[in-house]
């Protein structure tokens, strides 16, 4: 419902605060740039719209619904519906939520529209009511530097992710446990989310940007092209981000499964040395009558060595199995693989100057 | 076999329940709209097809045949046929299942043919009934109200697919079962199932709104294009619902994982204080008349002491080894990678403001 | 070698068992329709063809091979040759095996060739030898009639490989075993020769329908279209059986690890509970001289209700772990994810409710 | 460095081993068919090349450059330079190997360079020195039959790989080992290796064969095409291969999975009846003084009764949970899912006789 | 900001250490060539260039921003702005990082700004000082010289990474640790980075090379597809590079997963040998007063014998079922499916001769 209404004049006078009719009269003028932003769109808003500046009827109906709609652009002829999509950083959610912008753009007028609070579009206001300088350049460019903010503050949370998967990826090798796991699912859902709305973003920003709508001068595409930069970069950190997660899901459970191992070899040894001495000295516990070694001086004694003497086999057994030692690999860092990009200099230089022989220069 | 015919003359008169001769009749006049209406279709229905309207004998087959087809649209030069699919409600699967919607859409009819009751053709005659209002636009106005009204009836269901892949992320992370295999599987086997459908219907639907085909008249084809944005909507929803699928199934073989290395520690670490402890007992458990140990005074006590001292020292050595920790980590809540996508509000006003400074506005 | 040949006069004579002469003299008339049909294509076979009716020799190297070529059309001017591939049902093999059809399409004449019996082909013959039915509108009618036999003919195979699925789905779940295993592999194979095989005879009957090569009739072009819809939807189905393949391959793991839980559960709980009981009687039945408790009038009892106690008590810990639940899942059914599609009626009639309040209709 | 020159004059008569005048000569006449092969290509072979015939200096350097190119087609005008790949059969390694075929192919000249001694080329060679055949029919002849000759000779390695396969998934079922592991990746890698020639290979024949170079004849074309379609049937088996490999890797941990659930089972059967009766019989080890069951008459022998009752009620107890029968299914052979794909014939036949009363014949 | 200007005049004269004055005059002389080399470029550096050569505001932001930019060409009409990127060996990361080159490339000028000095840049400089010679055939020459060196440094990298590959794949099969687990990700990461990087850089080297900007000239073209090539090779290298990280990942699973039956059995033939013994020999002691075997003369025999005879018998048991063998398997080489693609020279032979007795040639 709350909505804010700017008019900059041909003469360059900028006017706030518009009633319907001044309203009326400044998008009836074609002059100027009118700019009208609601903020938390309603029904009545959409009432509002069609009556005053007789949008198509769909095309509202997509601006006021409160269901998802992917970033799109529809030529109407005399306007373009534009929806883009930004980060809601005012959301509760801990995987990441998309808001929409929806805009209407005329050759004289831009109506933005969209559901919560944004940080964006209000930094863009916030200089209009400054000095008017984001409405001076005309409308497409009022569209570029709210479309240029959204997308652009998608950056820190790509950054934020960015950090969560390098936390991920240490405790997976080196403590995998379940909230891992949650995080790993999070991370993941949240690459997906921006993907199914980066990839159409991307679309609805190349179309914008190669000359296809007239009402969009041709001084703007090089700056609409640097948006869709801007978000083909995002979509490639994004797809990186999920690369990654999978990564980590994968190999949490090798990681789980190599750490079983460890235990697990820690428990045969234990029985396959324990269980057979336990045997023997059960043996010796009977009670027959006639066991001639019971009263042997050092039958004893003998059983005693004998026991040790097969720990220690035992252990040298394990050991030459290399089991003993794989216990302790959870502490050796084997070397060989680590640093490996590191290309000697020499070769290098060698291969260097090899291209440097080259005749074609 | 039961059919409903209506006829909305040039002169905006609706007749209803016309027999053969008359619906002929309105069929030839070439003039206002013919709309006939077949539920649970039959070789008779195709063969009163055939000898009524002319229509080609190949469409009539896919028509009345009760093997699924995918949506298509073809192109008979005075009419068109088109096959889209919806959402059958009545099943009783507890897999996704979809119900196909076949028209026949000339300039002045439209004959919509379908094998079981669908709810959103049924809102559309109860309308039509009423006062004939979705009649009156045109005949592909009458067939965008139908598949209008069967691609928007999808949504519950895939509303409810999210619901169910929510219940089966939590459970697959907090205890992985045998049930919750089975509704990935089923989940996952529904997605296919729709993802099948919605591919072809979003073809299907594109190359009706951009067109193609004079038959749909220039001023309905933003609504098909609505139409198409909604089929894409749900085909993104679908495919996300299907990718949560995927994550489900591989962590849930993690989580089993994770769960199975608990239960192994704890059967290792038992097995490694209680078996040697066992021998000892055994030892001294053995009828040697020899064993100068039996005799002493405190003998018996040291040995007590002895395992007592063991059980410490065993499970001081767990606890070094970090075991002991781990057996309580599923308890543990470990913040640090939570709420991940939270970015700290200076942050972001720093970044907006870097933006701000930009000259190029 | 065997091999029939039949021709349709212009006048509408069928001839069969034509000799060398004949068979020279119809081709060479250029009218009627002269079909040549060989099962168990050899080398001389392939002379005959080439001396008799001049067909490229690469064409024919392509039909006597024994090797399996993939199907294409391959527009030699006068004539096409097809290759289109079915279902040998006389295969004795457990994975699907497909073969090849290979048809030499001229205005007035057909060759077909085929190195196994064709049940598809069979059914046209004995149609021709009643009353030339197949041959009456024109070569492009009786390879369409070839192909369109042979091309349904896939269908039951994938209906019985549907039923495999099924079968392997629930066997995945409740009894993972090796001969599952074995069944998924041999079914992800068959469907991934299927596949092989049905995306170049779609790319094939695409090309035949949409009216690129002459010979092929304007009218003839809906049922080669007819036929392509068929290949797409097999395609489907097929791609469909894969994808239950892969699911079943990665639930099989999961369910088997699930199961080994259970398994690791007993045996920890047996663990845990007897050898810390074991070692306490093995205490009591060392034979040290000073081990006062040995003479205490209760003892003996003692130990016994302190056993007795520690099992109780162990039952409860473990209870209150779940693991005792735990145990019991497997036949335990949890109703809270099962019919996951069932939307609630009233959810729907609202929702349609909400669709028929839209103004644009 | 070894070359052989030959050269058909435009009369038809064949010389051999041109020096480097007589070369230049025959190149120059723009007459005739010259045919220069190189085996081992060096830096000097470049030079003799760039001085003889004026080769652009790009493609000379990929000529003798030891590193691996992609198959491709550069048209430099009045030449094109050709690269294929074949598989050269004198490699020792395990993984499958290709070799490079350059080849300069203009309207009177073809040369050709290799690293090792190509078996294709061989064979050429051979018959151009018995009698000139394979050069009558001109340059673009002469180049087919080269290619021709190294793509047919990939086949044999598919075989060998398809017999490598079969192996592979028998053995991941019945007896999955370590060297089964080793196969699968060599076999993976292999196929991956070969699909990385293969794509492009198909590209570069693609583009040979549809009459984009001049220097094709049209009479060419067809044969090109038929080179294509063998390359396009390659990729397709070993694409086929590398899906087999996969599966038989996700097979492998399915199977061991299996197996050791078998081997869990083993244990936790035998502790769960062993251990509680090793407490039974330390129970009466026990030296207490006050043992009443001790003195008991059948004391002993209740003991031994109820021991043996224990392990028969055990055994029926786990029976009851099937276990017992899990022990044995290795060797059972369900069949319910075996020979999956027969389809009866009655079914088959009712199915045909549907598609026969279908009155569009 | 250190940068370095050098401008061959038309005369062929090289200068260097221009000054802004005459670095302007160069730029405005629309002659010869002007090249300036920007290491460490800050905003400073944009404003500069902004100033003396007039470049668009968007093309300087991307330069002298510290963000990374995907590879890119934008076309201004006067001069390009080209983004290519080059590994930097100074990197102390152990995952591949690259680099970016900006150049601004105009008919008669070059500019270059990177942010850590360049390999490949330093080294056109070094011979630019010598001799000028890379550019004496103009600025598209002396941009292809830097971008080529750049492209071909990358193959150091690639071939570092092809012999942890190697490391990778040894120690998975016979030594799955986790420190394989993380060269395994690293490799991966690294692979996905560089393959962000090339895609787009493969774009870009296409678009350079197919004449759709007139700033480079025809002769060029050439050269630069060239690069293009080698862009590709490498992108395939990667590609294999990553294919063989996922690899290793599935298969260190299926090789740990091995590794824990080996022990799983070892215990298990311990457990089920040794537990029932002990239930014997404890049987045998407790003090039951009434066990008439005790006093048997040889009864303690029997029993020592039973013992014995268990062992063996178990043993020969174990080994039926195959487990004694399994557990040497780790030692036994299986050859069957070693060097499998060894075709014996006969077949080939064989193979070939049926080749050359085709017709065609």
């Amino acid at each position: 419902m709350p909505f804010s209404a700017y008019y900059l004049s041909a003469e360059g006078d900028l006017r706030r605060g518009l009633d319907e009719g001044e309203l009326r009269d400044a998008f009836e003028s074609r002059q100027g740039l009118l700019w009208v932003d609601i903020c938390d769109t309603t029904e009545e808003d959409g009432e509002y719209l069609e009556r005053n500046f007789g949008f198509h009827h769909l095309a509202i109906e997509d601006c006021v619904s409160p269901l998802v709609h992917s970033p799109k652009v529809d030529d109407f002829g005399d306007y373009l519906f534009i929806i883009v999509h930004g980060i809601n950083y005012t959301s509760e959610s801990d995987i990441v939520q998309t808001t929409e912008l929806n805009l209407f753009l005329g050759p004289h007028f831009v109506v933005s529209a969209h559901n919560v609070p944004l940080y964006s579009v209000g930094s863009i206001t916030k200089r209009v009511e400054e000095d008017g300088r984001p409405m001076r350049r005309g409308a497409d460019f009022l569209a570029y530097a709210m479309i240029d903010a959204l997308v652009d503050n998608v950056m820190p949370t790509i950054d934020r992710m960015s950090d969560i998967a390098e936390g991920i990826e240490e405790e997976v090798i080196h403590s995998p446990q379940r909230s891992t796991l949650e995080a790993i699912l999070k991370l993941k859902r949240s690459t997906l989310r921006l993907h199914r709305v980066m990839a159409p973003q991307r679309e609805t920003l190349n179309r914008l940007s190669r000359g296809e709508f007239p009402i969009i001068s041709e001084k703007a595409h090089i700056f609409y092209r640097d948006i869709y930069d801007h978000v083909v970069r995002l979509e490639d950190l994004n797809q990186s981000l999920r690369d990654r997660a999978d990564n980590a899901l994968a190999t949490q459970l090798s990681s789980v499964a190599n750490r079983q191992n460890e235990i697990m070899k820690v428990l045969s040894i234990v029985a396959a040395i324990f269980l057979p001495l336990a045997l023997l000295a059960g043996i010796y516990g009977m009670n027959f009558e006639n066991m001639p070694e019971l009263s042997w001086q050092w039958g004893y004694f003998a059983v005693l060595g004998f026991i040790g003497a097969v720990v220690v086999i035992a252990m040298m057994w394990f050991g030459a199995r290399k089991w003993i030692k794989w216990l302790t690999w959870g502490r050796r860092r084997v070397s060989r693989l680590s640093r490996p990009f590191a290309v000697e200099p020499e070769k290098l230089i060698d291969y260097i100057g090899h291209i440097a022989k080259l005749p074609h220069l």
